[in-house]
């Protein structure tokens, strides 16, 4: 579990930093930054991880949320990954953004051509958080949100694991994926046409079975471009009510699909989580 | 003075956006960026010009430097602009990071080459801002600030219009750049060996002749990779204490040249300024 520092630039009294290590469950080498304050000097931090939309690599929230800022006043580590396995050789892992090569969907992948290297799902969910905790002086509360792909992807992921992490949240997340062209496409591809086993990777889907009830916080622009094709949030609104799963969605006039959106918004979300993390 | 908007994003309530204009100085397409806080529905604003460093483009700083937040807060409208006409076929004009497409320098070229499109200096000082106060509802206050060869750009832009900005702050200016190696090359291409007309753009220069005296606010980073052989900023110290030059220059222990310093203390930059424009 050895991780090898590549870039610290200073920040807010602490550090941004980018590291790679070799991922045994992407059997690939990873590549993940971390936002430690300077307050980890003085003791153990919460972490909370971030989880990207489709194409980013862990460096596009690190550079564009203004998370740092907030982060630093309340001492809250922010940990960000590369959203898949890169360059594996695999044939038309490069043909499209919301497939393969940046488009992880933060799951396992079962059909023979990805599931060697796309198993995103233990990536974020096992093996990054016990590389964090082994190498950083970070304690055992844990949190995590995410935009688009990654909103999906923290949704699922807290769904899934229940007591594991201290609050959710999502910007613009993709809620029903078995139901849109994107996720279907990746459902398909990574998956197979067995419609059943795309279950275990759709909020919409996980809440029924739910039991932790862990409340959810969800921003969603109403200009996003994206709405009402891919994202499809009334769904989540949708089965929240029906199996009184804890919802609070803010539909935020005129803003996008970009990280304008999310950096405007960014602030509300890390204090969110702070609640729960100390 | 047409304008052309290519991008508007919603942004901490007010927007973000990117316009394009055919440029009479430069005699080429100039992109600049605006954010124009919500308050400018209700009243007329004062601006905040942002000159960025080589290599850069008017989106920069808008994504990266987390600006807009505390523009908003105090109604503030922050221009950037692209740091020189590009493809304009000139020999030679992207061969290097320094010198030509991304690094106009703020300077007006007199060597024929480069004179008929190489003009920031007259750009940013006159064209600009009257075609922002032609097509934006701002009011007639202005202030300047920029990092590197866009430090130098503040700094020398408002030492040669006393009475036009009303405060100018830098992050890790180019001080001195008749003395290095980029401001050689740069002052050579475009004005030719005569260093006489060099003094002209050299804010180490300007502060001899100066008689405004407009207090000069400047971050460094210790730790900047071209502190010593670029930017000079020991040579600023000098000839301020000199020439009795206001100067309150912060020496940030352990910062570097990138966006992470920029992003680190913006927020006090902004708050210098508002106490001038307002």
């Amino acid at each position: 579990m050895n991780i090898k520092l590549k870039n610290t630039y200073k920040h807010f009294s602490g550090a941004t930093e980018y590291y790679t290590h070799e991922s045994k469950v992407n059997n690939a080498t990873m590549s993940f930054a971390i936002f430690l304050p300077e307050q980890i000097k003085q003791q153990r931090l919460p972490v909370l991880y971030w989880l990207s939309g489709l194409t980013c690599t862990e460096e596009n929230f690190m550079i564009k949320a203004g998370a740092q800022r907030v982060a630093a006043e309340l001492g809250i580590v922010i940990v960000t990954m590369d959203t898949s396995a890169r360059n594996m050789g695999i044939e038309g892992e490069d043909d499209n953004y919301f497939f393969g090569s940046g488009a992880g969907f933060y799951l396992n992948a079962t059909e023979d051509k990805w599931s060697k290297n796309y198993n995103m799902y233990d990536y974020v969910s096992k093996e990054l958080p016990e590389l964090i905790e082994k190498n950083f002086k970070v304690n055992s509360n844990k949190s995590i949100f995410g935009h688009s792909m990654g909103g999906h992807g923290a949704l699922i992921t807290a769904l899934k694991n229940p007591g594991q992490y201290k609050s959710v949240s999502a910007f613009s997340p993709i809620v029903h994926p078995s139901l849109c062209p994107w996720g279907k496409t990746i459902f398909t591809g990574y998956l197979g046409s067995d419609q059943t086993t795309w279950k275990e990777y759709d909020s919409c889907e996980l809440i029924k079975t739910n039991t932790e009830k862990l409340p959810l916080f969800v921003d969603q622009g109403s200009d996003d471009e994206f709405l009402k094709e891919q994202l499809l949030t009334p769904e989540l609104e949708k089965v929240c009510a029906q199996y009184n799963h804890p919802l609070t969605l803010r539909m935020q006039q005129g803003y996008d699909h970009s990280y304008y959106f999310i950096a405007t918004f960014i602030e509300d979300h890390i204090r969110y989580h702070a609640k729960y993390l100390f």
